[in-house]
């Protein structure tokens, strides 16, 4: 089987895959996992495609906020939309990292633009229009098509523990309804196997008919302890894989873990300027515990022998 | 295919769901909706198995109150702890028929009483604690295990829509984590395919570890205009298909209609005393806007051959 991983480098980042697979699949052997239990678990952003310079999400949400401006021109002197505006995204960038270092000043601001952005919208509508995003628009830098912005090593992974009898689910803190759209064709996930953060919805009855509307509430920030809280609330069985890149993915990876049973935990480490990114800001930690408890860590200069 | 559902009377009944099936799969006709939109719903209390004369979770809650009120006597004179001691099933009974009739001045007792009854357990816990109940306990009236108190006409229905390339959901106002012991077992509905009822959850780290612990809060009360919210928020369709049989299973219904798509909604009508049980509380509302709308009501007296 290991042929098959044939965009990773014959390295020990490799080897730990597939051996952990064969372990797991090889029904006569102490450390087997029967199918129903082999739930492999993903972050999205940096995980699965690029999140650099900034979270494709956000270039959505900045459009949107450009045109609530044009809409609406007092907001152009407020944060976040006068950043959009200005095209000022050092400012959101910034905001970003704080909170992954563990400062959250920037938070309030950055969630009151978020959470007005589609207030309003049915869940449909919404899908529809981060849908046309992602299926027309393109990387700022990196000149792809957001659409083929994921990472090829990693879909290569899931396609081959999809084979090997595992069920692949995406757990990211960004938004779930804006995945949803493209997770089918992109990473053969589909929308109810996307667990994301999320707005609150509202039923809108209409005789015999209705609509689910988004809220400018905040319902889940699927971040950091609250991953494991909604791997069990969505899929109802403790992973055994579980691959993140950042200080939001830690318990994602530490819940994973529950011997005897055997366990991959793996994070992606971006030091690709080349290819792709080099950057560990918001990431510190999760690194620090690697090296702690050995979990893996996947490179992408050395592990990977084409990023896209 | 109509012979495959040989559990079921040759009635309208039938013929609506096998005529709604042959429309949606026939590939040159204008009502064909591809694979991954046939998305079906099921509420599980009284749809899929049997609610009378308690719901079956209640049973196994009344266990644990009378466990707590053993541990700690002064619970005994308290409801719902009192009753669950007593075995005065008439108060816990009336308590729900009450809900359902738009007055839930016994709520916030009842509420206390299920939110403290696991409260610290572990998710893992929980769950070893309900299947064994349900594995190993029996229906106090009809005296069958309640493994085996689902209807078989509609497990038949379940494996009959899978047949036709359905994905099948439970979208239950009981609780999530107690169904998903059973289900698929019971229906062939995997635990991420469970939406229902479900307390908070927190993530408890434990060094390279830890686990996901049952709060004494209420997250979701997945009930009435809540039901589409949650369909939209855990499978990110809208579906084609909805059974259920009680006013808390309206919007859900009213959610799965999307002209020009087609639709099927049935509700199933408890009116036979003989083989179940034969009652319309709690569902007055609901049967009304069947007549009103044309939804499908499946008579258990009329048009299911079997009952279990």
């Amino acid at each position: 089987m290991a042929e098959k991983l044939s965009l990773w480098n014959d390295t020990p980042t490799r080897q730990a895959i597939t051996q952990f697979v064969q372990q797991v699949t090889d029904a006569s052997g102490s450390s087997f996992v029967p199918l129903a239990e082999r739930v492999a678990v993903f972050d999205n952003d940096g995980t699965l495609w690029c999140e650099k310079p900034m979270y494709i999400q956000l270039d959505f949400i900045l459009r949107r906020w450009v045109e609530m401006a044009q809409e609406n021109p007092a907001l152009r002197e407020q944060q976040p939309w006068k950043a959009a505006v200005e095209k000022d995204y050092a400012w959101l960038g910034n905001a970003v990292t704080k909170h992954y270092r563990g400062d959250d000043s920037d938070m309030p601001t950055l969630m009151k633009g978020l959470l007005s952005a589609f207030s309003g919208f049915t869940v449909e509508d919404f899908a529809a229009r981060a849908g046309e995003f992602l299926h027309t628009q393109s990387h700022p830098t990196l000149k792809r098509p957001y659409s083929q912005c994921g990472y090829a090593p990693m879909i290569e992974l899931l396609r081959y523990l999809e084979a090997n009898g595992f069920t692949n689910y995406i757990v990211s803190g960004g938004g779930r309804e804006f995945m949803r759209p493209i997770t089918q064709e992109l990473y053969g996930i589909p929308a109810d196997r996307v667990v994301g953060s999320s707005v609150s919805l509202e039923f809108r009855e209409d005789g015999d008919g209705g609509d689910v509307l988004s809220q400018p509430h905040l319902d889940v920030l699927d971040d950091g302890p609250v991953k494991p809280t909604r791997i069990w609330s969505r899929i109802g069985k403790r992973p055994i894989l579980a691959v993140g890149n950042s200080n939001g993915d830690i318990q994602m990876l530490q819940f994973a873990n529950r011997p005897p049973r055997p366990s991959l935990r793996m994070l992606i480490l971006h030091d690709d300027a080349e290819r792709e990114f080099d950057y560990v800001a918001g990431a510190e930690k999760s690194l620090e515990l690697a090296k702690q408890y050995g979990w893996t860590v996947a490179s992408i200069k050395n592990d990977w022998k084409s990023v896209f």
